[in-house]
């Protein structure tokens, strides 16, 4: 690592369900519901430059949530983010690199911030950037959280099912997380408030896959190709649902193997985003 | 691991300063302040038994919240507890048993408890017991935690410092936390309190130390042996504070070898207590 400059991991985060909750603060803006960390994740790199600039995986990219971030802090540097993880298909990468730019430049900076002082900054440039809604809070915990309360800390609140699990995941391109955002949302509002009560009735594993299950078909975010792959993986006595908003599907275990795919496999994140030693 | 049982992991817990915070509801009982997690923790393996047994490093013990909590689980138990860490001298431990029975239990029948709700569990048999008050919330999180308002999930508040870090530790014995708790608190409520309103101004680790001294001597609860371990580090340049409640020190990355002692050498815990895959 350069001298000056910080990391940060931040867990990769697939929403099995949600509600979206708007509200003219950014801070009580966010969405319930609930869904995956995973230990893929992302790494930033924040060093101090001349000039700002933005990279994942080698590529420079704009980014608007983290140009929001860095805007905040006031801080020019570049951001240098590696993951296994691809942007658009329902990973949370862009509220990652928002999460992980915050803590990253406030280690780099020797900043005086708290921890909730640097996710309310990445939760409101998610939100105002309109790349998210629910991931920067659900990394910042970690586990298999569910988003009980929307906005940042000091209005969310979060739970979590105490079941650490190995999971299996493919992925097949992108949905556009602001183009379904800004349309119609009141269906998806309704399925995910539906989910969020049921699950909350019984926090088990198998309950959230079910309940993703019936929320992407009655939203009709469920595309022909996920849906086939589901129920390849179910025919093997496997549990596995789509990711919200991606391409790509999540099984439990070896859900995937199982039924013949060629997964990427990961487990649950412990512990939640993190700046590292 | 046997047949039907299950192991949880929950970090040690050194606070910096608190104060205590009664209430007849157990749950918006405990305490504000603030301190360290450490990957020190205590590692809770149950198994269904005939009869419950709690053994700590092979020892059996009575742990009155221990027992609490597997009443409320309704759980006949073997608890099997390996720690470095020594009961009594500020690290958290009974704390530590009661969240990491209560995750293990719920694992090891396939409950459907949230982590929140064993989190309540946990902190309600600690503060019933009156070992404790505000170790459980901070070990289910992890991190440098601040408790900025008392209690158990929906009613407690908490936020971090960002910096993780090596830590060492000496102990020299035992102070009794329901002895301190049911004298006259009042000093300690205050200086508590004080001490917290200035670390939310500035959440530094250089900060923390400083409160923390500061607390352990207004409060009368510094003891001679500590202040000499303490004035020793800080005569090299390293930062040290006392353990709430033990008769411990514990000193920023290498602060106590430095001073020519032979510590314990440990971690801040990234991310809280959690059940073991």
């Amino acid at each position: 690592m350069t001298a000056g400059s910080a990391r940060a991991f931040v867990p990769g985060h697939v929403t099995a369900f949600f509600a979206p909750h708007s509200h003219e603060n950014p801070l009580r803006a966010g969405s319930t519901g609930a869904g995956f960390t995973l230990d893929d994740g992302v790494d930033v790199t924040v060093t101090p430059a001349p000039d700002t600039a933005i990279q994942v995986n080698g590529t420079t990219l704009n980014m608007d949530p983290v140009e929001r971030v860095l805007s905040v802090l006031d801080a020019t540097v570049t951001v240098e983010a590696q993951t296994p993880l691809n942007i658009g298909t329902g990973f949370g990468v862009s509220g990652a690199m928002a999460l992980g730019t915050a803590l990253a430049v406030n280690a780099a900076t020797d900043g005086d911030r708290s921890e909730n002082e640097l996710i309310r900054i990445a939760h409101r440039a998610e939100v105002e950037a309109g790349t998210g809604l629910g991931d920067v809070v659900a990394q910042a915990r970690g586990g298999i959280p569910i988003r009980l309360a929307p906005g940042a800390p000091g209005y969310g609140e979060l739970d979590g099912i105490p079941h650490p699990t190995r999971l299996e995941y493919v992925s097949f391109g992108n949905l556009s997380t602001p183009a379904v955002l800004s349309g119609d949302t009141s269906p998806i509002r309704t399925g995910g408030q539906a989910a969020l009560a049921e699950l909350r009735e019984t926090p088990r594993l198998e309950k959230l896959f079910e309940l993703a299950r019936i929320f992407a078909k009655e939203t009709d975010l469920l595309t022909d190709r996920i849906e086939r792959v589901i129920d390849d993986v179910r025919a093997e006595g496997g549990e596995a649902m789509m990711a919200m908003l991606g391409e790509t599907v999540v099984a439990l275990d070896t859900g995937l193997s199982d039924a013949g795919y060629d997964p990427s496999v990961c487990h649950t994140h412990p512990g939640g985003a993190t700046v590292s030693p």
